[in-house]
């Protein structure tokens, strides 16, 4: 299945739908980043959701995939964060 | 070469630190995200520099690597951003 990393960088108003939307089909891993391992399916489905939420003239979302989680490598300098329900 | 995406949470004294040295060895594609193929040596050099500006028991930077651009795919929903120069 591949692996993705999301990056957004959304307006005030909007970051929160956007997040709570991504937080159902993946791990927030860093303030503007969230990773995960989904079906095609489901990430087009999640990409419907965005699109509903954002203003496409303004945020921007970057999904960046590979086939496997085997070709990421990820190195981590200083905090490693990861973001609990609490945060929404 | 190896193809790199630099994601970043980094506090307000230090980000623009941080930006700084990045933009020597990458592209700054959204705003908390840098882009680049670069040598094992020069991702060495960034990363000592890096060390050096940060905190890190506060700050958080991630370094996804792929072996190959070939090997990642982006898809972009909204705006592509790129900064250029008059941003620092």
């Amino acid at each position: 299945m591949p692996y993705y990393v999301i990056t957004y960088d959304v307006s005030e108003q909007r970051v929160n739908k956007v997040r709570k939307i991504l937080k159902k089909y993946f791990v927030w891993v860093q303030n503007s980043v969230f990773e995960g391992e989904i079906s095609l399916g489901k990430l087009e489905k999640c990409k419907q959701e965005l699109l509903q939420v954002i203003d496409q003239r303004e945020d921007s979302i970057y999904i960046y995939k590979v086939h496997r989680l085997t070709d990421l490598d990820k190195q981590v300098i200083g905090v490693e964060k990861e973001f609990t329900d609490n945060f929404l």
